[in-house]
Protein backbone atom coordinates (compact mmCIF):
# COMPACT_ATOMS: atom_id res chain seq x y z
CA UNK A 1 0.00 0.00 0.00
CA UNK A 2 1.76 3.11 -1.14
CA UNK A 3 0.55 5.86 1.52
CA UNK A 4 1.45 10.10 1.19
CA UNK A 5 2.28 11.63 4.67
CA UNK A 6 1.46 14.86 4.28
CA UNK A 7 3.40 16.92 6.76
CA UNK A 8 5.64 13.77 7.67
CA UNK A 9 8.04 16.40 8.69
CA UNK A 10 5.97 17.51 12.03
CA UNK A 11 6.70 15.26 15.22
CA UNK A 12 3.98 12.29 14.15
CA UNK A 13 4.65 12.70 10.79
CA UNK A 14 8.29 11.39 11.34
CA UNK A 15 7.43 8.95 13.70
CA UNK A 16 5.05 7.46 11.31
CA UNK A 17 6.90 7.92 8.23
CA UNK A 18 9.58 5.54 9.79
CA UNK A 19 7.24 2.97 11.31
CA UNK A 20 5.65 2.62 8.15
CA UNK A 21 9.20 1.91 6.24
CA UNK A 22 9.76 -0.34 9.04
CA UNK A 23 6.62 -2.31 7.94
CA UNK A 24 6.58 -4.76 5.12
CA UNK A 25 3.03 -4.04 4.30
CA UNK A 26 3.79 0.09 3.28
CA UNK A 27 5.71 2.20 0.73
CA UNK A 28 5.63 5.54 2.28
CA UNK A 29 6.35 8.92 0.60
CA UNK A 30 7.10 11.94 2.76
CA UNK A 31 4.92 15.04 1.54
CA UNK A 32 7.72 17.80 3.10
CA UNK A 33 7.22 21.52 2.32
CA UNK A 34 11.55 22.56 1.42
CA UNK A 35 14.26 20.84 0.62
CA UNK A 36 15.98 20.96 3.68
CA UNK A 37 13.33 18.71 5.49
CA UNK A 38 14.73 16.04 3.29
CA UNK A 39 17.62 15.17 5.08
CA UNK A 40 15.90 12.97 7.78
CA UNK A 41 13.95 10.96 4.98
CA UNK A 42 16.83 10.00 3.00
CA UNK A 43 18.68 8.62 6.30
CA UNK A 44 15.54 6.67 6.93
CA UNK A 45 15.02 5.52 3.10
CA UNK A 46 11.74 6.99 2.94
CA UNK A 47 10.89 8.98 -0.69
CA UNK A 48 9.88 12.28 -0.37
CA UNK A 49 8.07 14.74 -2.20
CA UNK A 50 8.48 18.74 -1.58
CA UNK A 51 5.17 20.61 -2.20
CA UNK A 52 3.70 22.94 -0.55
CA UNK A 53 -0.21 22.71 0.66
CA UNK A 54 -0.70 26.46 -0.50
CA UNK A 55 -0.19 25.64 -4.17
CA UNK A 56 -3.30 24.67 -6.24
CA UNK A 57 -5.40 21.49 -5.62
CA UNK A 58 -4.53 20.60 -9.31
CA UNK A 59 -1.22 20.65 -8.15
CA UNK A 60 -1.24 18.70 -4.29
CA UNK A 61 -4.08 16.27 -7.09
CA UNK A 62 -1.26 15.34 -8.97
CA UNK A 63 0.92 14.07 -6.28
CA UNK A 64 -1.89 12.17 -4.49
CA UNK A 65 -2.95 10.51 -7.83
CA UNK A 66 -0.04 8.13 -7.50
CA UNK A 67 -1.39 6.97 -4.24
CA UNK A 68 -3.39 4.73 -2.04
CA UNK A 69 -3.82 6.36 0.75
CA UNK A 70 -3.20 9.61 2.29
CA UNK A 71 -2.32 10.55 5.86
CA UNK A 72 -2.73 14.13 6.74
CA UNK A 73 -0.55 15.18 9.51
CA UNK A 74 0.21 18.42 8.71
CA UNK A 75 -0.45 21.57 10.94
CA UNK A 76 0.90 25.43 10.54
CA UNK A 77 2.19 24.79 14.32
CA UNK A 78 2.01 27.36 16.70
CA UNK A 79 4.76 29.90 15.34
CA UNK A 80 3.40 30.83 12.37
CA UNK A 81 0.08 33.30 12.22
CA UNK A 82 -3.27 32.77 12.11
CA UNK A 83 -3.75 33.26 8.52
CA UNK A 84 -1.21 29.85 7.73
CA UNK A 85 -4.00 28.35 9.78
CA UNK A 86 -6.87 29.23 7.59
CA UNK A 87 -4.20 28.07 4.74
CA UNK A 88 -3.26 25.14 5.94
CA UNK A 89 -5.13 23.83 8.53
CA UNK A 90 -8.51 24.67 7.09
CA UNK A 91 -7.85 25.16 3.18
CA UNK A 92 -4.91 23.10 3.02
CA UNK A 93 -6.37 19.71 4.57
CA UNK A 94 -9.10 20.71 2.03
CA UNK A 95 -7.84 20.94 -1.05
CA UNK A 96 -5.89 17.35 -0.08
CA UNK A 97 -9.42 15.83 0.66
CA UNK A 98 -10.99 17.52 -2.73
CA UNK A 99 -7.60 15.94 -4.65
CA UNK A 100 -8.15 12.89 -3.00
CA UNK A 101 -11.81 12.46 -4.36
CA UNK A 102 -10.93 13.85 -7.30
CA UNK A 103 -8.45 10.84 -8.36
CA UNK A 104 -10.17 8.42 -6.22
CA UNK A 105 -7.79 8.13 -3.53
CA UNK A 106 -10.25 6.55 -1.50
CA UNK A 107 -8.79 5.86 1.73
CA UNK A 108 -7.72 9.23 4.27
CA UNK A 109 -6.38 9.87 7.78
CA UNK A 110 -6.75 13.04 9.25
CA UNK A 111 -4.67 13.86 12.34
CA UNK A 112 -7.17 16.51 14.07
CA UNK A 113 -7.77 17.56 17.61
CA UNK A 114 -9.52 16.15 20.41
CA UNK A 115 -12.53 18.83 21.35
CA UNK A 116 -12.51 20.02 17.44
CA UNK A 117 -16.46 19.62 17.11
CA UNK A 118 -17.41 21.17 20.68
CA UNK A 119 -17.70 24.92 20.11
CA UNK A 120 -18.60 25.16 24.13
CA UNK A 121 -14.84 24.12 24.64
CA UNK A 122 -13.40 26.28 22.37
CA UNK A 123 -13.85 29.68 23.91
CA UNK A 124 -12.01 28.55 27.27
CA UNK A 125 -9.25 27.86 24.68
CA UNK A 126 -6.49 29.94 23.79
CA UNK A 127 -5.44 28.01 20.76
CA UNK A 128 -9.91 28.73 19.44
CA UNK A 129 -8.63 29.44 16.10
CA UNK A 130 -7.08 26.48 15.74
CA UNK A 131 -10.22 24.60 16.89
CA UNK A 132 -12.17 26.33 14.44
CA UNK A 133 -9.81 25.34 11.14
CA UNK A 134 -9.70 21.74 12.53
CA UNK A 135 -13.63 22.14 12.82
CA UNK A 136 -14.15 22.98 9.66
CA UNK A 137 -11.64 20.46 7.49
CA UNK A 138 -13.30 17.63 9.21
CA UNK A 139 -16.63 18.42 8.47
CA UNK A 140 -15.19 18.46 4.80
CA UNK A 141 -13.91 15.66 4.83
CA UNK A 142 -16.78 13.86 6.88
CA UNK A 143 -19.22 14.86 4.00
CA UNK A 144 -16.74 13.46 0.87
CA UNK A 145 -17.30 10.29 -0.11
CA UNK A 146 -13.49 9.27 1.42
CA UNK A 147 -13.55 6.07 3.06
CA UNK A 148 -12.01 8.35 6.03
CA UNK A 149 -11.04 8.06 9.56
CA UNK A 150 -10.51 11.16 11.84
CA UNK A 151 -8.17 11.34 14.55
CA UNK A 152 -8.74 13.61 17.47
CA UNK A 153 -5.61 12.94 20.10
CA UNK A 154 -5.35 15.21 23.27
CA UNK A 155 -3.04 16.96 23.76
CA UNK A 156 0.62 15.50 22.23
CA UNK A 157 3.66 14.32 24.17
CA UNK A 158 7.58 13.25 23.23
CA UNK A 159 7.68 9.91 24.81
CA UNK A 160 8.63 7.22 22.57
CA UNK A 161 6.82 4.73 23.48
CA UNK A 162 2.81 4.33 22.11
CA UNK A 163 1.51 2.62 25.48
CA UNK A 164 -1.83 2.42 26.60
CA UNK A 165 -4.53 4.15 24.97
CA UNK A 166 -8.81 5.21 25.29
CA UNK A 167 -10.57 5.82 22.48
CA UNK A 168 -14.18 7.20 22.21
CA UNK A 169 -16.57 7.93 19.36
CA UNK A 170 -17.61 11.27 20.49
CA UNK A 171 -15.91 13.79 22.98
CA UNK A 172 -16.05 12.40 26.68
CA UNK A 173 -13.87 11.56 29.32
CA UNK A 174 -10.59 11.00 28.15
CA UNK A 175 -6.89 11.65 29.98
CA UNK A 176 -5.36 14.78 29.01
CA UNK A 177 -2.28 13.81 27.03
CA UNK A 178 -1.31 11.23 24.95
CA UNK A 179 2.30 10.49 23.34
CA UNK A 180 3.07 11.23 19.76
CA UNK A 181 4.08 7.71 19.27
CA UNK A 182 0.49 6.44 20.46
CA UNK A 183 -1.34 8.94 17.62
CA UNK A 184 1.38 6.97 14.84
CA UNK A 185 0.98 3.88 16.14
CA UNK A 186 -2.80 4.01 15.62
CA UNK A 187 -2.62 5.08 12.31
CA UNK A 188 -0.53 1.73 11.54
CA UNK A 189 -3.66 -0.24 12.90
CA UNK A 190 -5.87 1.19 10.77
CA UNK A 191 -4.78 2.20 8.37
CA UNK A 192 -6.51 -0.69 6.25
CA UNK A 193 -8.89 -1.59 8.64
CA UNK A 194 -12.40 -1.13 6.82
CA UNK A 195 -14.18 -1.24 10.49
CA UNK A 196 -12.36 2.20 10.72
CA UNK A 197 -13.58 3.96 7.63
CA UNK A 198 -16.10 6.98 7.90
CA UNK A 199 -15.51 7.07 11.91
CA UNK A 200 -14.22 9.93 13.94
CA UNK A 201 -12.21 8.92 17.30
CA UNK A 202 -11.29 10.89 20.31
CA UNK A 203 -7.98 9.23 21.87
CA UNK A 204 -5.77 10.03 24.87
CA UNK A 205 -3.79 7.54 27.02
CA UNK A 206 -5.61 4.64 28.66
CA UNK A 207 -5.95 1.49 29.76
CA UNK A 208 -6.88 -0.20 26.05
CA UNK A 209 -3.99 -1.46 23.97
CA UNK A 210 -4.50 -0.11 20.31
CA UNK A 211 -5.76 -3.04 19.06
CA UNK A 212 -8.49 -3.15 21.75
CA UNK A 213 -9.20 0.19 21.68
CA UNK A 214 -9.67 0.45 18.24
CA UNK A 215 -12.19 -2.45 18.19
CA UNK A 216 -14.10 -0.81 21.05
CA UNK A 217 -15.00 1.91 18.87
CA UNK A 218 -15.11 0.43 15.54
CA UNK A 219 -17.35 -2.72 15.85
CA UNK B 1 -40.55 42.74 7.91
CA UNK B 2 -38.12 42.14 11.25
CA UNK B 3 -34.92 42.31 10.07
CA UNK B 4 -31.54 41.69 11.72
CA UNK B 5 -28.52 43.48 10.74
CA UNK B 6 -25.35 41.56 12.09
CA UNK B 7 -22.37 43.64 11.73
CA UNK B 8 -24.94 47.02 11.53
CA UNK B 9 -21.63 49.28 12.76
CA UNK B 10 -19.80 48.59 9.27
CA UNK B 11 -20.17 50.83 6.87
CA UNK B 12 -22.87 49.12 4.56
CA UNK B 13 -24.76 47.48 7.79
CA UNK B 14 -25.05 52.02 8.74
CA UNK B 15 -26.05 53.11 5.17
CA UNK B 16 -28.89 49.68 5.12
CA UNK B 17 -29.88 50.09 8.39
CA UNK B 18 -30.87 53.66 7.72
CA UNK B 19 -32.22 52.59 4.37
CA UNK B 20 -34.33 49.93 6.21
CA UNK B 21 -35.49 52.09 8.73
CA UNK B 22 -37.16 54.73 5.95
CA UNK B 23 -38.98 52.35 4.34
CA UNK B 24 -42.20 51.02 5.44
CA UNK B 25 -41.86 47.76 4.57
CA UNK B 26 -38.90 47.15 7.37
CA UNK B 27 -38.48 47.39 10.95
CA UNK B 28 -34.29 46.49 11.21
CA UNK B 29 -32.72 45.76 14.50
CA UNK B 30 -29.08 46.51 14.56
CA UNK B 31 -26.61 43.59 16.16
CA UNK B 32 -23.56 45.39 17.17
CA UNK B 33 -20.36 44.58 19.52
CA UNK B 34 -20.89 47.26 21.62
CA UNK B 35 -22.68 49.37 23.90
CA UNK B 36 -20.21 52.72 22.19
CA UNK B 37 -21.91 51.64 18.70
CA UNK B 38 -25.32 52.30 20.10
CA UNK B 39 -25.27 56.44 19.41
CA UNK B 40 -25.56 56.11 15.60
CA UNK B 41 -28.70 53.98 15.70
CA UNK B 42 -30.42 56.05 18.36
CA UNK B 43 -29.93 58.51 16.35
CA UNK B 44 -31.41 56.75 12.92
CA UNK B 45 -33.69 55.74 15.39
CA UNK B 46 -33.06 51.70 14.96
CA UNK B 47 -33.12 49.77 17.89
CA UNK B 48 -29.58 48.01 18.71
CA UNK B 49 -29.09 44.78 20.30
CA UNK B 50 -25.18 44.37 22.17
CA UNK B 51 -23.87 41.30 21.55
CA UNK B 52 -20.93 39.31 19.68
CA UNK B 53 -20.28 36.79 17.05
CA UNK B 54 -18.19 35.34 19.66
CA UNK B 55 -20.77 34.17 22.18
CA UNK B 56 -22.12 30.65 21.61
CA UNK B 57 -24.91 29.25 18.74
CA UNK B 58 -27.25 29.16 21.11
CA UNK B 59 -26.80 33.49 22.54
CA UNK B 60 -26.60 34.22 18.79
CA UNK B 61 -29.53 32.30 18.38
CA UNK B 62 -31.44 33.73 21.28
CA UNK B 63 -31.06 37.31 19.45
CA UNK B 64 -32.09 36.11 15.78
CA UNK B 65 -35.15 33.82 16.44
CA UNK B 66 -37.29 37.06 16.83
CA UNK B 67 -36.96 38.34 13.02
CA UNK B 68 -38.18 37.50 9.63
CA UNK B 69 -34.80 37.62 8.24
CA UNK B 70 -31.24 38.52 8.99
CA UNK B 71 -28.41 40.15 6.87
CA UNK B 72 -25.10 39.26 7.42
CA UNK B 73 -22.27 42.12 6.62
CA UNK B 74 -20.14 41.50 9.76
CA UNK B 75 -16.28 41.61 8.89
CA UNK B 76 -13.62 41.25 11.56
CA UNK B 77 -11.78 43.95 8.90
CA UNK B 78 -8.23 44.55 8.10
CA UNK B 79 -7.18 45.90 11.80
CA UNK B 80 -7.47 42.89 14.07
CA UNK B 81 -5.70 39.73 12.96
CA UNK B 82 -6.33 36.64 11.42
CA UNK B 83 -7.60 34.97 14.67
CA UNK B 84 -10.57 37.58 14.29
CA UNK B 85 -10.83 36.24 10.53
CA UNK B 86 -11.49 32.76 11.41
CA UNK B 87 -13.72 34.06 14.58
CA UNK B 88 -15.52 36.35 12.87
CA UNK B 89 -15.83 35.47 9.48
CA UNK B 90 -15.47 32.13 9.52
CA UNK B 91 -17.10 30.60 12.41
CA UNK B 92 -19.52 33.63 13.70
CA UNK B 93 -20.92 33.36 10.16
CA UNK B 94 -21.66 30.22 10.35
CA UNK B 95 -22.60 30.14 14.62
CA UNK B 96 -25.49 32.64 12.69
CA UNK B 97 -26.32 30.25 9.34
CA UNK B 98 -27.18 27.71 12.21
CA UNK B 99 -28.92 29.58 14.77
CA UNK B 100 -31.07 31.03 11.55
CA UNK B 101 -31.51 27.37 10.31
CA UNK B 102 -32.43 26.11 14.04
CA UNK B 103 -35.08 28.70 15.04
CA UNK B 104 -37.14 28.23 11.27
CA UNK B 105 -35.33 32.46 10.75
CA UNK B 106 -35.40 31.18 6.76
CA UNK B 107 -34.23 34.53 4.75
CA UNK B 108 -30.70 35.39 4.78
CA UNK B 109 -28.77 37.26 3.01
CA UNK B 110 -24.79 37.07 3.15
CA UNK B 111 -22.45 40.29 2.09
CA UNK B 112 -19.39 38.31 1.12
CA UNK B 113 -16.67 39.06 -1.57
CA UNK B 114 -16.25 38.53 -5.45
CA UNK B 115 -14.12 36.09 -6.33
CA UNK B 116 -14.80 34.29 -3.13
CA UNK B 117 -15.33 30.91 -5.03
CA UNK B 118 -12.41 31.07 -7.11
CA UNK B 119 -9.12 29.70 -5.56
CA UNK B 120 -7.15 30.07 -8.42
CA UNK B 121 -7.41 33.85 -7.19
CA UNK B 122 -6.81 34.07 -3.95
CA UNK B 123 -2.85 33.27 -4.51
CA UNK B 124 -2.11 36.97 -6.06
CA UNK B 125 -4.36 38.45 -3.29
CA UNK B 126 -3.00 39.93 0.05
CA UNK B 127 -5.94 39.20 2.12
CA UNK B 128 -6.28 35.08 0.71
CA UNK B 129 -6.67 34.13 4.29
CA UNK B 130 -10.27 36.37 4.18
CA UNK B 131 -10.75 34.55 0.76
CA UNK B 132 -10.32 30.97 2.63
CA UNK B 133 -12.52 32.63 5.59
CA UNK B 134 -15.58 34.02 3.11
CA UNK B 135 -15.79 31.06 0.86
CA UNK B 136 -16.39 28.60 3.84
CA UNK B 137 -19.23 30.67 5.04
CA UNK B 138 -20.47 30.84 1.90
CA UNK B 139 -20.48 27.18 1.37
CA UNK B 140 -22.10 26.22 4.92
CA UNK B 141 -24.88 28.74 3.61
CA UNK B 142 -25.33 27.38 0.58
CA UNK B 143 -25.99 24.12 1.82
CA UNK B 144 -28.18 25.08 4.34
CA UNK B 145 -32.15 24.74 4.66
CA UNK B 146 -32.20 28.52 4.45
CA UNK B 147 -33.56 30.81 1.82
CA UNK B 148 -30.41 32.71 1.03
CA UNK B 149 -28.81 34.94 -1.13
CA UNK B 150 -25.09 35.68 -1.07
CA UNK B 151 -23.86 39.35 -2.57
CA UNK B 152 -20.26 39.21 -3.77
CA UNK B 153 -19.31 42.66 -4.31
CA UNK B 154 -15.96 43.90 -5.76
CA UNK B 155 -13.69 46.52 -3.95
CA UNK B 156 -16.17 48.47 -1.83
CA UNK B 157 -15.66 52.47 -2.26
CA UNK B 158 -17.77 55.32 -0.07
CA UNK B 159 -19.91 56.93 -2.63
CA UNK B 160 -23.18 58.42 -1.42
CA UNK B 161 -24.86 57.12 -4.90
CA UNK B 162 -25.51 53.06 -5.28
CA UNK B 163 -25.39 54.33 -9.15
CA UNK B 164 -25.93 51.87 -11.96
CA UNK B 165 -24.28 48.36 -11.34
CA UNK B 166 -23.40 44.70 -12.94
CA UNK B 167 -24.34 41.11 -11.63
CA UNK B 168 -23.54 37.98 -12.78
CA UNK B 169 -24.36 34.41 -11.52
CA UNK B 170 -20.66 33.56 -11.45
CA UNK B 171 -17.38 34.91 -11.23
CA UNK B 172 -16.67 36.86 -14.71
CA UNK B 173 -15.82 40.28 -16.20
CA UNK B 174 -16.60 42.92 -13.35
CA UNK B 175 -15.62 46.59 -13.26
CA UNK B 176 -13.27 47.67 -10.21
CA UNK B 177 -15.09 48.54 -7.67
CA UNK B 178 -18.99 49.19 -6.63
CA UNK B 179 -19.81 51.99 -3.87
CA UNK B 180 -21.42 50.23 -0.46
CA UNK B 181 -24.56 52.13 -0.79
CA UNK B 182 -25.22 50.20 -4.09
CA UNK B 183 -24.74 46.76 -1.96
CA UNK B 184 -26.67 48.05 0.37
CA UNK B 185 -29.67 49.07 -1.80
CA UNK B 186 -29.33 45.99 -3.54
CA UNK B 187 -30.20 44.07 0.05
CA UNK B 188 -33.32 46.18 0.30
CA UNK B 189 -34.42 45.70 -3.46
CA UNK B 190 -33.48 41.32 -2.82
CA UNK B 191 -34.99 41.40 0.44
CA UNK B 192 -38.74 40.02 -0.29
CA UNK B 193 -37.85 38.95 -3.78
CA UNK B 194 -38.36 34.85 -3.63
CA UNK B 195 -36.16 34.76 -6.84
CA UNK B 196 -33.21 35.60 -5.43
CA UNK B 197 -33.33 32.96 -2.94
CA UNK B 198 -30.18 30.18 -3.27
CA UNK B 199 -28.17 32.62 -5.75
CA UNK B 200 -24.78 34.21 -5.43
CA UNK B 201 -24.73 37.31 -7.26
CA UNK B 202 -20.93 38.84 -7.98
CA UNK B 203 -21.40 42.61 -9.16
CA UNK B 204 -19.50 45.96 -9.29
CA UNK B 205 -20.40 49.08 -10.97
CA UNK B 206 -22.06 48.61 -14.25
CA UNK B 207 -24.51 50.29 -16.68
CA UNK B 208 -28.06 48.14 -15.14
CA UNK B 209 -30.06 49.42 -12.74
CA UNK B 210 -30.17 47.25 -9.78
CA UNK B 211 -33.81 46.11 -10.28
CA UNK B 212 -32.48 45.50 -13.84
CA UNK B 213 -29.43 43.39 -12.57
CA UNK B 214 -31.27 41.50 -10.48
CA UNK B 215 -34.12 40.41 -12.97
CA UNK B 216 -30.94 39.41 -15.13
CA UNK B 217 -29.45 37.23 -12.84
CA UNK B 218 -32.64 35.83 -11.14
CA UNK B 219 -34.56 35.02 -13.69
Amino acid sequence: MKVLVIGANGKIGRILSKKLSASEDYEPTAFIRNEEQRAYFDEIGVPAIVESLEQSEEVIGNVIKDFDAVVFTAGSGGKTGYDKTLEIDLDGAIKAVQAASKHQVKRFVMVSAAHADERSYWGQSSIKPYYIAKHYADKELSQSDLDYTILRPVRLTDEPDAGKVKMLNEPGQLEREIPRAAVAETILTILEDKATYGKIIEMSRGEDSIEEAVKKVCS
